[in-house]
């Protein structure tokens, strides 16, 4: 693996991508590299801030504001925390990064993808992801096994039409980026995401 | 004038620019037009939000977080302010826009310019000012003017040669938009100034 390596996970809320962040970074650390494990939205007291004006229901904005608000979160993330990490050699894994604005804000919310594109571009200076896992699943199938669990949160909230146009989002993307994001079976038991995880990245070492 | 019409006024801290924007909105009230007099940083109680973080002491920033946060403040200031109020067929006159942008995080922070215009566009969603007005003139007459009137303010703490790079900066900034940017010999008297900015937007009547 290069010096500095910079992981995104990707999927909607309830995919699993924090989970198997954390096992992904347990992995690494095991086998002796320096992991940065950080996360959107948030990641520096700045980005926290916009990022909980953005969400405010007492504050209405346009999508067009809503996005500035999250490249500049993420440009204070990569500013420093990101950059500096990756600069030292550390492996960075992040959950959730410019892929989310593109399928949240441009995809479902109606803002150009080219445009945000390059706003997202300007925003990290140029850097993206060396690679970037998508967490994808039938949403139905992923409210099962949630529901099994006994978990119920925002995914079964926001229910399932929502869930399988974030997915479609998703998908187009990956179809734009075959190269950078690759897709990753979410149906499966968490044991076997993180075995399938750890073997995609282990090609990188 | 076309119905709607969007007049901004640039130059530095302590040129006139708010003396005159008043007057010249005056003038054109009294005349029978609808003026929506406006100004930056500021316009929206987001904008303030977002200007005052950008300004706070105590937050560190890249000048990259800083240009993000000016556009989103002023792209919130375009949605609810001025594209509303053109729509209407009013006059916006707007003490600093986008320029100020260019200038102070550009031709100042160091920001690429070609970029920082690129993303000013995309934060006012292509809505530029049909003419801009640039107070300019020599920092130390301006500041001999204001301590014989017995002004002291940030013109004079921010230093000559301060003020003399950011007088160069918008200098430089109406050369590359010489259609749009029209300079006004700041060094008048404020009666003369209010005179020639009137005789220039009769042009557009």
């Amino acid at each position: 693996m290069k010096k500095g390596f910079f992981i995104t996970l990707e999927g909607p809320d309830g995919s699993g991508k924090t989970t198997q962040a954390k096992r992904l970074g347990a992995y690494l650390e095991k086998i002796g590299l320096e992991v940065v494990l950080t996360r959107e939205p948030g990641g520096t007291d700045l980005a926290e801030t916009l990022r909980s004006l953005a969400l405010s229901p007492e504050i209405t904005m346009s999508k067009r504001v809503e996005s500035l608000l999250h490249v500049a979160a993420r440009a204070d993330h990569v500013d420093k925390v990101i950059r500096p990490s990756l600069k030292a050699g550390k492996v960075v894994i992040c959950d959730r990064f410019s892929d989310s604005t593109l399928v949240y804000q441009g995809l479902l919310g109606g803002m150009d993808l080219d445009e945000l594109e390059r706003l997202s571009l300007f925003g990290s200076a140029g850097l993206m992801p060396d690679v970037t896992f998508l967490i994808d699943g039938d949403p139905r199938i992923l409210l099962t096994r949630r529901q099994a669990r006994g978990v119920t949160d925002k995914f079964e909230a926001q229910g399932l039409s929502f869930q399988e146009t974030i997915r479609q989002g998703y998908l187009s993307l990956s179809a734009r980026y075959p190269e950078r994001i690759l897709l990753i079976d979410g149906e499966g038991d968490p044991d076997s995401i993180t075995r399938t995880l750890i073997k995609k990245v282990e090609k990188f070492l």
